[in-house]
């Protein structure tokens, strides 16, 4: 068993090396200003231990990583009536497609494009105020990181606002079916601020312990989500959590993930630890270009595939 | 740890009593014939113990399950320049759409979806007469499954030769375009007939073990692949192994699959067991409609899903 | 040569007496009070005799038959610069389709289709207040029809408001490739404005002549648009006046034409009169049923087709 | 009344001297051949007068043209029945596309898109041998254009079934349909054989003439078709004739005509005149370059559009 410690160390210096960034996003400004050299990881493992290395500390935009955490907290407010407003299949289709709406009565494919996300948290908002909505929200996060101080960058949440038409024109569409019953500026209003999280590597690793966990935060003992719907959202993940980028990330990485634009990406080893990884240039499909390549080479390094023996 | 051979057979009965069975595939004639009410399930494990239940020792086509067999030994032959021709992403389509090869120049999603496989079944033929090419699959399988009698169904070929025209669509398209580079009728003529090969359950998971093994066959000790490219097909078949139902079935079973119309799956329970299950009725999305519930049944006893901690 | 007013009566006592009536459009609450019951019919010839019969005197919602007159108002406005907005090709999709947009970045294919006329009014829109460009239009409908009486239903304007979400999808949607630059409640604003306009069947045709004369009101005298302009709008009615049974209207009917929901058609036959029909019943492509069938009548009768020698 | 002598001389003239040509057909490979700095155009009224310039006595390929004629053939042989197997609506979409297909269970929008004219071409072949249904097909062109010496090029017609990839796809789609009945190999044999006849400008414009002339020949006075139905297919040529560029051929030529890949264009101004151009120069949507430009120009000159006072 190889010492996690120092590949965690080795990665993050091999990755800092590589000349190869992809793209820093520039569809939303306010992440435009992301430093394109920056490269965070943390491992936590099952038992609590962490490995930091890099910027592990350095907060960053968590973007569509959000959805995880919203998916979580919808099953445990509505149960299985989520999956009649939202599918669980690969789109085979970038992450802002609307094409699929149209085909599919404006019942997004999944939770983690971004037409799912939207439908997510308009249950989410559900007879509450925005502000409420959002604040349940943050304390979920706060409370799976162990961490209060966690925040939402306002300027980002405002230039997503403001320049967010694509997604207006989701969330208009599915509210033409129905899928979405709140005004349309009320669950914009959440997504886009719940996507505005800013959150280090590490208190992104340790959110993300209870899926390794079959549920349960090790740190806490505290039962966040039922095994069977911890397995479930893993699954979901591995489909569906990397947009048409979703099996490449399953053959090369082997693990259930889920990347924002921001550069993040959140995987899970089950049984094993929950691994952050940050670095802001993206791929053409949009997940981070060097996050991707590090999380292959942890798994192969560590042996965590899920699809070896 | 639940005894296999106890929870193989309650399983098998269990499947056996209910009355809902999805409905027996007719597009291919030969196929329609096949009994409604059979039901057979073998289990194999890494160290060679079967276990058996239900009709697991009568043969069926096996279908599309032999995709898995075909890019296991393209692989072999081209290494990742077959992935030149063929993607690895999920389609979010039907198994037959020939919609996404217009959008993607000819080139076929992922190798398990009828216009992929074909693809790689081309690859196979390189250079070949098709009466080799069928015979070195079939070789393949025989060896795999320890079972020199495995033969193919000339009258389900031949039903499947003689209605095949959406397949001959698919191969005449990628043709257009050049992914395909051998003359149609004969990539087609070694398709539709590694297609109809007939397998019993026992044979089927004898004949996946190696992907539960990491590439080495457990009880022959050949290495039939290497490690990663065992990993990485499963990864495949857990994306892309049941068409437009891929998400569900990762949902529900946990574990790498890939399903035939003629009832079949083959599911991978990496380091544990080789699972082939059949029963002919299908549902919406053209798989085992039992099966599918008996590999959920199957893998939630053992504690299988690789989803879980 | 027979008598137009015998003609127009005749039909209009032929099209009440059918039992076949279409259906009226639900999707707009307040259009779903009209009478499915009515049919009025208007010819206006070049010469300014008119023929009216039936309802023809009653007004009705023009809805998207409003978007031949912010064509020809936005043409006189921005020019061919216009072009690079919209195009001018069939779309062969419903009338509120979003699949499109996203295929060829954000560029609805023909002025006639929501997305297509939301990006004329846009045009129109620049620079001013919705309330100057709402006049501006109201005004330009008044000044063709020689009515000052004809003024917006605000009742239906507010219904559309309420429920047209699918709309609002198209806006945001073209606003994020730039292809709106207005804010989109202005934008949408002044759209469901327009489309609310009341005419009676007499006044439509009126309003129409200048299309039947190239471009040159017959009764005024004013050059309302160029004689290669008026040519040219009445090839786009031709070929993208009825969505997706542009093609069957073509056929049948053989003349330029736009329908609107409201149940209402515009026809020019050049040379010859302008043509307005009215009954609130639509076929299954969402063009009034009765007032097809009256068009093809009159049509043949007196030997107006533009494909005939 | 302008001169139609002069006018087509001038035209000629004009566009000899013109350098942008577009691009020569090259996927297939025969076509590949002809001639960049060619261009013949020849005008025939309905009282016979021909005027013809350039090299309108010199054969080219009409290729796609043929569909005009065999769709006036089918008609004749099986009525309105036709329609149950094509449509009559604008597809959006390029000449060769599958999609639609797929969305609408194998019945292709129109008869002018591949898909379309091998369903009709199926149809003339009903019950008969390919070489008696290419036998008809020829023996009509020859009696409408008064030419016996008319012939397929059957280099053409072989490099067509050897490159046909994309055709064969489109048959065996809608075989898989039932929209086809024959064995796919005879239909595409006769379509590939009547898209190669090879025709001068004098010949096709003659050919076209009963489409001018309400059904009825006006040189032989034979009636060749209704003059409903002689309307109906200027109707489908307006909308349909220029595959995704008919919307644009309309708004700037303004009369019905049907394109081939060769380079010629047939273009019928009802009650006046059948023109014939030839340029083998494509632009971006698959149609003659200059020839559209020539007719553009001729219809200017002439007065002759459909949608002009």
């Amino acid at each position: 068993m190889p010492d996690l410690d120092r590949v965690v160390r080795e990665i993050a210096d091999e990755m800092r090396a590589r000349p190869d960034r992809g793209t820093v996003a520039s569809y939303i400004p306010e992440l435009a200003r992301a430093d394109a050299a920056a490269f965070g990881l943390a491992v936590v493992d099952v038992e609590g231990r962490a490995a930091v290395a890099g910027d592990g500390d350095v907060p960053f935009s968590i973007q569509s990583i959000s959805k995880v955490f919203t998916l979580t907290l919808a099953l445990g407010m509505a149960g299985d009536r989520l999956w009649r407003r939202v599918g669980r299949e690969p789109s085979g289709s970038p992450f802002n497609s609307i094409v699929q709406l149209e085909r599919e009565a404006g019942v997004p494919r999944n939770p983690f494009i971004n037409a799912g996300a939207i439908a997510v948290t308009d249950l989410i908002l559900s007879g509450h105020q925005p502000r409420e909505a959002l604040g349940e929200i943050l304390r979920f996060m706060q409370a799976l990181a162990l961490d209060q101080t966690i925040a939402i960058d306002e300027a980002v949440a405002a230039s997503e606002k403001r320049t967010g038409f694509r997604n207006a024109a989701l969330a208009n569409y599915m509210r033409s079916f129905g899928v979405i019953e709140n005004p349309v500026d009320y669950t914009l209003g959440v997504y886009f601020h719940h996507c505005a999280i800013a959150m280090t590597c590490r208190q992104l690793a340790t959110a993300g312990l209870f899926l390794a966990h079959d549920g349960r935060h090790p740190l806490t003992g505290h039962s966040v989500i039922s095994a069977e719907r911890a397995r479930r959202i893993n699954a979901v993940m591995l489909t569906c959590g990397h947009y048409d980028g979703s099996g490449e990330f399953a053959y090369r990485v082997g693990l259930p993930g889920k990347s924002g634009v921001g550069g993040g990406i959140l995987a899970i080893a089950p049984g094993k630890a929950s691994v952050a990884v940050w670095s802001p240039g993206l791929d053409a499909a949009g997940n981070s270009h060097l996050g991707r390549i590090a999380l292959e080479s942890l798994t192969k390094r560590m042996g965590w595939s899920i699809f070896a023996a």
